[in-house]
Order: C-alpha cells, then structure tokens, then sequence
C-alpha cells in the first residue's frame, strides 16, 4: 500500500488526477516547475493521493516528457502517495524507476473501445497485466519496496460505442485483476452517462465479489460528476478520483465540464463529517497555479467561485490539514 | 391540489421556476411573448408545474409587470400547474383573480433574514399566511375553485446572516404553516449552504411530522444542487423546484450558479428510471429561447452542453412526453 492509504485520521480519500486525467488532452504543455507547484501546494492543502503523470511515450503525449522530473521532485514531500498512469509493461519499469508509489493501469470494459484506444482485447490487457504485476513483485525482492497496483475498469458505466455495458463484464475483469495481483480496482465512468442508482448498484455488487479497496472515477460530462460520488459513498466507496476545477473536458466537445470537481467533493465530504484531511480554502487556492498556466480553460467549481457558507465548520481539524 | 399534481403517469414532479426566480434578480425585461413562448415549449416538453411570476408591486420588480397577461396565455394550456410568488394578501388578490392553480408563500425560517426581506418576524409572517388562507377559502367557496397554497420555508439549510438553521425551527414554522392550512410545504436552501447529509436528515425529520406534500427547492451555488435532490429523493421527497438552465445566480456573486438545473435533474431522474413526464431533448432545446434573450447569461447544466448517452432509455414514455 501506498504512504497515504489507510490513515486513521481519514475517513474519505481524495486522490487528484489533474496532472495526468486533467492535463492528457490539453496540448498547451503545462510548465514542469509549475506541475511541481501544483503537487506541492495540493499537499500542502492536505490532499493525501496525487496522480502526478502518465509514462506513456513522449512522442505520443509530449506533455508528460518531464514526468521523470515531476516524480523527483514529488518524492520530496512526506506523506504523499505518488501514482502515475501506465499504458504498458515498459510504462511499469520507468514508473518504478522512477520511484512512485502506485502504478494505474486502465482497461476498458467495453472492448469496442479497448481496441480502439490500445489495440487489445479487454483479456489480452488482463494478460499484459500479469506481465507488469510479475515486474513489480521481482522488483520488489530486488529493492524491498512494493509498489502498488491500482488497475482501472473504463467505461464501466456505459461507452460511446457500445452503449450499455454488462455488469457482469465489470466484475469479471475486475476479479481477473484482482486475481492477476491488483492491489485496487477502480471503476470509471470515463464518458460521464452513469446516474446514481447504477452508480450505486454497481459498486454494491463489485463490493460483493471483491474484497480490495475500490477507488471511483467519475466525469462531470452530464452535470452527475457529485451526485454520482455521494451514490457511490452511499454504497460504502471510500476512495474518489478528482480533479481541481474539474479540468479535463472532452476535446471534441467544447464547453462540456471534465472530472469531477475535487474541491467540491471536499466541500460535500467536510460538510457531511467526514475527514478528506484537507484544507478546502487552500485547495481552493491552488486553482490559481492552474488559472495562471492555461488562461484559455475554464474551470468548473461552485465552492471556489462562491466562497465557503458563513460558519462552516470542517470535518478535518485545519491545524492538521496544514501540517 | 392544482390539475399537475398526483398523475398516477408521474413518479418525479419538477416544477419550473426560472419564469421567476431565475427573472427575478435579471434587470433585463424578459419580453413577454418570450415569456409565453418559455412556458408552451416548457409545457410541450410534457413539464407539469411551471411558477410562472411573482404577483409583486412592478415598481418593485419591473420584470413581472406582465404577470396577469402571462398566466391568461398559460391558463389555455391544459394539464398544466401554473404557480405564482406571492409576498402578501395583495398578492393573493392579484394571483386568485388571474386564475392560477397555486400561490407560493415564502417566509425566512431565519429571523434575520426575514427582517431584511419583508421587515416581518417569521412568526408575523404566518399570521399574514392565516389572512391568505382565509381569503383564499372565501374565493373558494364564491367561485367554486380552491386555489392550492404552497407555504416555503426559506433558508431552511443555513442563512447567510445567522449561519446554521435549527431544524427545530423549521419544523416549527411548517407545522405552523400547515394548521393554518397550507396545501403543500417546501422547504428551500436559499443560499446553497446545505450538503447531502443535511437535506437527507432535515427532509426525514419534516416528513415525519407532517402528513402533506414536501418540495424542495434548491440552489446550485456551490455545486450541490443536484446531489441535494438526489439525497431528497433518498429521503423521500417527490417534488423539486429547478430552473432551466441554472438561472438565477446571486446578483453579488458573479458567475456563481443559480437554481439547480432543470434538465440535469430531469436526467438524472430519468436515467434512475423514475418518470417526470419530461422529454428531456425537448426540454434542453427551451434554453434556445432563455439564450436568445438573455444573450449575456451564461445557462449552466451539463446534459444539455454534452447531449444525450448513446442508447439512453427515458423512463416517460416519449410519445407520452410529446402529447
């Protein structure tokens, strides 16, 4: 398990992809020593989980050519569990190289839509897999440090392509993962068509069949990126992907919102009880390093553009979230 | 109860407010043709409850000096619950000779707050309601139509001016309400304090003291609208107050959201399977006519901006939608 995971003094862990889900689809490349920035002021807001890049090729995606140099730099602050996106066996060895903390490897549930996005079937990613699991325990007796690994399940709530989208499918490649060696499951709704009661529905039965902690993945495509995280909590989910101001839109769908806004999810969490272990007014402010980069985007968001309700009182005690 | 409500064909009633409280704050005069215009392809959408305007002094808000002229138009259309804002007993006069179906009474449930707003105690405020009732049960008896009052506690969640709302005190200022004989309570989160956890308990609470319909009516203004209705439903309320496109953002706050999003929690509602008697395309194409006069308000939502799933299945019948 990573650093983060597993704190007795969190109830809900918010884990920031804005770096990798955030910045993938926008070629204006994001200065690295401002990615440092952003990291370092998130934690410094509390935030436990960072997803800071992608090891993908450069030549594919050029703005995670520095991602060598984020994770270096990264690797600085204590306490911070460092994940990064990997498409494949070779992403996993410069990951780890590079010393994060947690590997994400994403399949889509929908095979119309794997093939499409990495060429594979659904079960030869479930393969390659095993590979990169295989990889990460060697290293681990070279070098004593496991690295964990979190194995993503797209468009588990529907897909463009394929429409409606079996649970059954879903909880079959998730046990496969869980067989392969995940450490987590995350379920996503990358093109954002899930409605609480599916949400619900579907996190109650992978529950049912898997005993690893799962992380949700939610956009806000539709306006349910929120609602969609209460269902999700409501069925006993305790791990949420989020991203500042929501970045991450559709690049073929201009104007359309991206992930779930992170600094909101707080807002909700603190404001029902439970400790993200962040400092929302501080999270708030990190939207300025982002503001500051890409003047072009526009951020989603209602607690940082209206302001925190008088007499609003956090879950986590501000003294720790500061630390 | 007026003609919309208790359709055996309908499991989830949204009531359109924009007509007034998205006006309300805009000091653009919304021609009055468009107005009409607004209603019937509301209406055509297969919306039941539209609160049309806000039977006011127009010196005090000009945007509702067409009132009478609006509800003659809507009143040709059939099936449908037409609702207006009323402040006092005039306004009850005006509203009960134009022909509504129902009269919204609002009273501050914040002491403070109701000072500000209509220089009366929450306590003055329902005795001014008792003189609306019996006006009303007078006009009943001599025409024959009993007009239904809907009775709002506003910032029932929270108040910008005393912080946290006792829910003792809601409670207090509903049952008080209903024995001077409202037909219907909604309770409102006027300035988009509340978070799930709060709406679920407060509704529960207020649902097991009184035996009468609960609306809720809620504000997006810090990303919590629809979460909030979902969290509501959980609870067990069946009616929300929306606003096409999010209008009515706070005058002081700019580019913070307004109400919550009509069409996103038609969306939601839909996809959940439960039927609002809504055809959700049709309703998004309204926004054309709120844009089109309206040019410098940017409308929010997300289902309108992203457009419908691939193989997304109504829960309303659509041809029934389209009658």
């Amino acid at each position: 398990m990573g650093q983060a995971l597993d704190r007795d003094d969190i109830d809900i862990y918010l884990r920031e992809v804005g770096l990798r889900d955030g910045l993938q689809n926008i070629s204006t490349f994001f200065p690295t020593e401002a990615k440092k920035e952003w990291i370092a002021a998130e934690a410094a807001a509390g935030v436990t989980d960072i997803e800071v890049c992608s090891f993908v090729p450069p030549k594919l995606i050029p703005q995670f050519q520095d991602a060598l140099d984020v994770v270096a730099t990264a690797k600085k602050i204590s306490g911070l569990n460092i994940c990064a996106l990997i498409p494949n066996l070779k992403g996993a060895e410069r990951g780890i190289e590079a010393g994060v903390d947690q590997l994400n490897y994403v399949t889509s549930v929908s095979e119309t839509h794997n093939l499409k996005n990495v060429r594979r079937t659904p079960q030869e990613s479930v393969e390659n897999f095993k590979e990169i699991v295989d990889f990460r325990d060697q290293r681990a007796e070279e070098t004593g440090k496991k690295v964990t690994l979190l194995a993503g399940c797209a468009t588990a709530f529907g897909c463009t392509l394929e429409g409606d989208i079996n649970p059954k499918a879903v909880i079959s490649i998730a046990k496969q993962f869980v067989a392969a060696g995940a450490d987590e499951i995350s379920l996503a709704d990358t093109v954002g068509f899930a409605n609480p009661g599916q949400i619900k529905s579907l996190c109650r039965q992978v529950m049912d069949e898997l005993d690893i902690p799962i992380t949700i993945h939610l956009h806000d495509t539709r306006g349910m990126g929120v609602v969609n995280a209460y269902a999700a909590y409501d069925a006993g989910i305790r791990r949420f992907d989020g991203c500042l101001g929501g970045l991450g839109g559709c690049p073929w769908a201009p104007g359309a919102t991206g992930n779930v806004v992170m600094e909101d999810m707080a807002f909700m969490f603190e404001g029902m009880g439970l400790r993200t272990g962040i400092d929302i007014e501080k999270l708030c402010a990190v939207r300025d390093i982002v503001t500051r980069e890409l003047p072009d985007e526009s951020l989603s968001g209602g607690i940082a553009k209206a302001g925190m309700p008088v007499n609003f009182a956090q879950a986590t005690p501000l003294a720790a979230a500061a630390e």
